[in-house]
């Protein structure tokens, strides 16, 4: 899936709600959900492990639509590589 | 971008090393990169804001690429709206 679709359908399903709580709860939110994932990683199921990803990367797609961030523009550091070093393999010291 | 082609830009870049240190610490790496971009929400710039929320999502690609968890099949969930109550927009309780 492209980022701009995700963005998309995430603003579709949830941009009104999400607006109206407004961003303190989004990231409060994006906090439980990396939470309910760090603990699927440590004794989670692959199952629940895939099911927490997607909401983390859901409440970051949330995050990015209220603050007006294209997370595609945002990601184009990484395109060539590592932005520190501009390398790939990232050859940081 | 596709969310498969982050995830193959981030395993070109840093698979081995993240691999070498162990998922605990990307687990912790994503946790230390929320809470960057949480300050960055609260009292940041918008380019800031942008680095951040492409620091999060690389993490959590290096996070899945450990986990082998593809982020294209994982998001369907959310394809066609909110997986709870099937709607677009949702119409949770």
């Amino acid at each position: 899936m492209e980022l701009a679709a995700l963005q998309d359908v995430i603003e579709r399903t949830y941009g009104e709600r999400d607006r109206a709580r407004g961003i303190p709860s989004t990231v409060a939110w994006l906090a439980e959900e990396l939470g309910e994932l760090a603990q699927a990683v440590r004794k989670g199921t692959r199952a629940e492990q895939e099911h927490e990803l997607a909401d983390v990367l859901a409440w970051v797609a949330t995050l990015a639509n209220q603050l007006g961030v294209d997370l595609t523009a945002a990601i184009e550091r990484y395109g060539d590589g590592c932005p520190r070093c501009a390398g790939l393999p990232c050859a940081c010291p």
